[in-house]
């Protein structure tokens, strides 16, 4: 069965983005390929609202992460992590695995950070090197105020890293507006684009700082990457089809409207939210506006949730994430980024819904896509 | 004009290849790409002639050479680099880059290592921590002897590492055979499919060490992609249209047989050998059986080399690659291996001949396409 992807990574491949990942490869010395090249790299600074340098990676998000590591980080160095779900974690070990001395400002799983508490802890101080926070914490469904934690946090001596990989095009961010160095995102989230792609967005101060610093790097090197990409270039062969990929999804979402697809996810949030409480279902996810990218919800008392999932997958194709870490089998997490639509939501609140029935959990049939639908409108 | 691709990397996809880069996105955590994982970890195998642990990783064949460094490589370690060609020179850069104590065993560009003198350089010594060895040297066509160099060099105490990013598939290459501990390679050669993945044979020997040593490293970490591995699963997203395009490459090479293609790259070499010849030109790379993978040409006196490549992707719709490094505007160089036909290299020889012709270089059309064909043939 063809499944229908609701999850927060990878998510669906619109079909010309597909036809273009398919079409005859472009060489990549190729002018024509050096013309995808810069098309995409100025369609992500648009994405981005930044005029800074975005580099463009041939890799998971995580390597995009580390790749602030690798280039702000010698050992010893001081790193503050606010963490509040596993990428949060990940992004903690990562900083151990580079030697930094790791400062953790920890939250429960679920919670969304207090912004004046992080705002706080980067503000003012001269021993951090680096200070990482999770934009969109993907393994929650939680959205950290990145807005305000910046502007409190203005005042800093240190890069503040934003893992942005499944918020950058879903959320707001303003990266140039609110001061960010470095904003991580990647190609699988909400730009539509199959994963091997991703994105570190560099300013010109975490630049400076990366060529006098860092670890021992080469092919996370930023400034090679920012040398080859000024002359139109790559450093080494990029995964090409998957550029031209993005090039064609980058052209979708300028013709759309950045604003238009935030605020759909934002009413596909709220449509999300509203069939969970009407289902009678418990959200783990914050039950906020902001965090309508990937809502979490857990499973009711009494129902075999990974069964649950199994039959979504193989008895209606619909492929709707599972929890991470002690969240395994706890939770499910639904995805309304990136080329999802109400409808498919819909029909993947209706598949929820006959499963619960089956199982005896619900007895009403239609609730919870009447509340989505409501939920999505208002 | 539709390129048709006759460059050693990347070299053109297979329809059904690049379908199945273009079909719906199985999602990386299910069963369905679990089966998928699996079947290629087993064909990588089967390529790599290797019983042992094959990384897969959602990268450059460049970072794939660098995790052989982040993961044996402590700062002071000895570091023999054996170079004869622009990526022999990258290999130096980056042990460098990781703080090796580089011992550089240089080759003219366009020159064979000698076997015996490399294997004298790495066997019995003791104060090596790694030697790496270019196979094919993809910027100036020679392949070595990687066979007698391994055999002389059995005998040693450092890990050997392999650049086999554009052999493995097209060259004879018996990784536990002649007791390699690494070998690297890449998607987008011999393995027709799109640039973005790269893989790293580890010996239980190469692993042992990496446990224990190496440099700050999270997603190039060897270790942690083999346990994912294990267990069905990547560490990270992996690039999955590629993994799936992959997956089929690898069973229309296990159904032509490996041998088979490895004889018919030998012969197209041959043939294009035999064209260079017979048009009077110059061959750059060693006219030799062995290195038929990538032929290098010189450009003649009074031809403008980068003119005619332009004529020949413009006029023609056939790409050869350029020089590298001092090469640059001095050499063509057109690939053998991965889906590359005879019948592509005729068009690209008569593409060639035409545009010779008209510049005045050669009188006689069709000398090189009849050269090719009784090359080949013989």
């Amino acid at each position: 069965m063809a499944a229908l992807l609701l999850t927060p990574g990878p998510t669906p491949i619109p079909p010309a983005v597909a036809a273009a990942a398919a079409a005859p490869l472009l060489h990549h010395r190729s002018p024509e390929f050096r013309a995808v090249l810069e098309r995409v790299l100025d369609g992500l600074r648009r994405v981005y609202r930044t005029d800074d340098e975005v580099v463009l990676m041939t890799s998971s998000g995580t390597a995009a992460v580390e790749s602030a590591f690798a280039n702000l980080v010698a050992p010893g160095d001081r790193v503050l992590c606010v963490s509040a779900g596993n990428f949060g974690d990940r992004w903690v070990t990562l900083a151990a695995a580079y030697g930094a001395e790791v400062e953790t400002l920890r939250y429960p799983w679920g919670a969304r950070p207090d912004p004046a508490e992080v705002a706080a802890r980067i503000a003012g101080r001269t021993d951090l090197a680096v200070a990482i926070l999770v934009h969109s914490e993907t393994s929650t469904g939680a959205v950290a105020d990145l807005r305000t934690i910046a502007a409190g946090a203005r005042d800093r001596g240190c890069i503040l890293v934003v893992d942005a990989i499944s918020s950058l095009g879903a959320a707001p961010l303003e990266t140039s507006a609110w001061g960010l160095d470095v904003v991580v995102s990647g190609s699988q989230k909400a730009l539509m684009t199959p994963p091997g792609l991703a994105f570190v967005q560099v300013s010109a101060r975490a630049r400076e700082r990366a060529r006098a610093g860092g670890a021992a790097r080469y092919a996370l090197d930023w400034e090679r990457t920012l040398v080859a990409q000024a002359k139109g270039q790559t450093p080494f062969t990029p995964a090409i089809s998957l550029v031209c990929a993005l090039d064609v999804a980058l052209a979708m979402i300028e013709a759309d409207g950045l604003e238009v697809r935030i605020e759909r996810t934002r009413r596909m949030g709220r449509g999300v939210r509203a069939a969970v409480r009407a289902l009678g279902l418990e959200l783990y996810s914050p039950d906020h506006d902001d965090c309508g990218l990937v809502t979490a919800v857990v499973w009711p008392q009494g129902v075999d949730g990974e069964a649950v999932r199994r039959r979504l997958r193989e008895q209606h194709g619909v492929v709707v994430a599972g929890g991470q870490g002690d969240l395994v089998g706890r939770i499910l997490r639904v995805a309304a980024f990136g080329a999802i639509t109400p409808g498919d939501l819909v029909q993947g609140i209706a598949a929820l819904e006959i499963e619960l029935l089956a199982a005896g959990h619900i007895v009403e049939a239609g609730v919870g896509v009447g509340a989505f639908e409501r939920g999505y409108a208002r």
